[in-house]
């Protein structure tokens, strides 16, 4: 491997491991969940998820940066080194709703668990991000005929599995060169807050959280496959530590329901009156459109389709609806989605040493109260 | 117990239980940590938490309310019952700095541990908050002879150990007329975000979190003592699942570390170049102004005085810093407050059921590396 930084720091973090039967959740486990959080999934009722609502993954600690002396520097296989502070919010921007999720939601649902942050079913979110083409300051800096790879450093620094390294992901020049690919200013209409990158962030939508870089302090065009540790070794699907595995790109088909009623507060268990209930969730894939979603109220017994919401911009989950009759006693909901890539989102996914892309089907336990 | 709604639904979540030794995180606290998130420390960096990184504990579901349809009641022991909607934004309105402080903060390092939201030390934030003190609206609202206390109802709605609820708390009229007591629209001049209790919540400042009711949907002025749930039952000091215990109120004294240096991902070990360190902290207390904060820099066998910054409001942090010459080798860090009210922070707090109000010394395990 190279990195684009010098290791300095002595191991300390331990190989990964996985969770022995029955082991509770860590106190390095809870650490981390006291940092990142989740989005509560009552937020899936609005389109757009705000700061403080959408999920939220920092490998390291949160950069806090001056935006006065803040420039992104663009080097490598370019003929013209850029260096961009405050002009960058002068070029041609865009905006793209995308629905982003961490490539380890689903983890601590794994058996084993594979020991990292310990998500349920709630790293996910959607907003609406500004910012420019990364293709358009591609162009401005002009690639030289050996450029192969983009690799985009965060102001982040932290060690991980013993390597010192700032956060750093490559993309190949195909993928990197999508117009939909963008350098993020603004989310929502404003500013970025400082947890989401600012000022500036990576926008790759349809991939899973770890491409999107934060706090972009450089990009490097390199004349080969980036090989550092958060595309090496980090985010690759494994059975084993030694394999090299395959990397993690996409997001993988899932829908979520809203739960409906009530919570206890403990159990997190909900309680509904009798009678028809609508239920609401969000469908999303990052291969290709989500066309069909199903739901079931009898814990997986039988299947139905709902009804699909208008069609979001290519990148945004999609609402749905279900009608249900709901009679009292005690069951188990569930959905699952499918896209127009063929992908279907499993009851139960295959298990993988590093707890990615468990998108098993979410399951919401309810009882539904005498009348 | 008499409550303002009718409890119907059968108990799900069991009596409130201490985790066994050695008992790792539930899935069920995890449920929790998963929905609410601390403050990363980091964020102790500026004097006013963004949403987001300013810690939430919803104890139900988040209500998602229409602004245009929301009024909030003001009746009981009055002589005018009010109904206020959007014309509440026209009423004089104050700003109030305020550290907010959750009273389960530092719950999951109780040994034995208290089984609930499992806070390790980030559940705290400070915001502007802007509103219309209480107390105008009860003068508008003229309180009866017989006033004595005030119930605030929040939107939030679920069950808690076998009890159906609205969320809320009652303040004595002596606590209520504070004129620091706000009902609140705005947090850091922007409207509430849903987390935070859009569209209104009350702010007690100097109180722990559990007071400050958000989703405001009525004040009820009544003529005793209140004694609902989260009053008489949940936020009480007890040794023994049936004492009777005493209330919580105000926040007692702590002060926390921004960690120095980068983590290590997994552990959030810290590590840092030899040579002279600038720490930075914040510390506050309810009870009183912070008048003193020490520090260790050798695992507590010397503390000596760090330097108070400026004085905030009265109910905000305070800023710290503490200069060190920093050697190679492993130390541990930790700072203690100290207020004006003779109140100190404890090395080590006393234990209590419910895991509150413990304000234990933080600790922070460094690794100064070799030069």
């Amino acid at each position: 491997m190279t990195y684009l930084t010098t290791p300095t720091a002595s191991p300390v973090g331990g190989p990964a491991r996985v969770a022995e039967p029955g082991e509770g959740i860590s106190l390095e486990e809870l650490q981390l969940a006291a940092r990142n959080h989740g989005m509560p999934l009552e937020a899936m009722h609005q389109d757009v998820t705000p700061p403080g609502l959408h999920y939220v993954l920092v490998h390291y600690d949160i950069p806090m940066l001056d935006p006065s002396d803040f420039r992104l520097e663009v080097s490598g296989c370019v003929e013209r080194k850029l260096g961009l502070g405050a002009d960058l919010y002068d070029l041609p921007s865009r905006t793209v709703r995308v629905t982003m999720e961490c490539a380890g939601n689903g983890r601590a649902q794994l058996l084993p668990r594979p020991v990292s942050q310990p998500w349920l079913v709630e790293a996910v979110g959607t907003a609406d991000w500004t910012g420019v083409p990364l293709r358009y300051i591609l162009d401005q800096a002009v690639l030289t005929d050996d450029a192969h790879s983009v690799v985009f450093t965060g102001a982040d620094h932290g060690v991980e599995r013993g390597v010192e390294q700032d956060y750093q992901r490559g993309l190949t020049l195909a993928d990197a060169l999508d117009p939909d690919v963008l350098v993020v200013h603004s989310m929502n209409g404003q500013p970025l807050p400082p947890q989401h990158g600012f000022p500036l962030r990576l926008i790759v939508p349809g991939w899973y959280g770890m491409a999107q870089v934060k706090w972009l302090r450089a990009i490097t065009v390199i004349d080969h496959e980036f090989d550092g540790y958060q595309n090496a070794v980090a985010y690759r699907l494994k059975q084993q530590p030694d394999d090299a595995g395959t990397p993690i790109t996409r997001i993988e088909p899932r829908a979520l329901l809203v739960p409906p009623g009530y919570p206890d507060f403990m159990s997190r268990h909900r309680f509904l009156h009798p009678g028809p209930v609508t239920l609401h969730g969000r469908a999303w894939s990052g291969w290709a459109p989500v066309d069909r979603v199903e739901v079931t109220t009898d814990g997986g017994a039988t299947w139905s389709a709902a009804t699909l919401g208008p069609e979001p911009g290519r990148y945004a989950w999609r609402g749905f609806t279900f009608g249900w009759e709901a009679g009292p006693g005690t069951t188990t909901l569930a959905a699952r989605a499918y896209d127009g890539s063929g992908r279907a989102q499993p009851e139960q996914a295959g298990w993988n040493r590093g707890g990615f892309t468990n998108n098993s089907a979410q399951t919401v336990e309810v009882t539904v109260l005498d009348a």
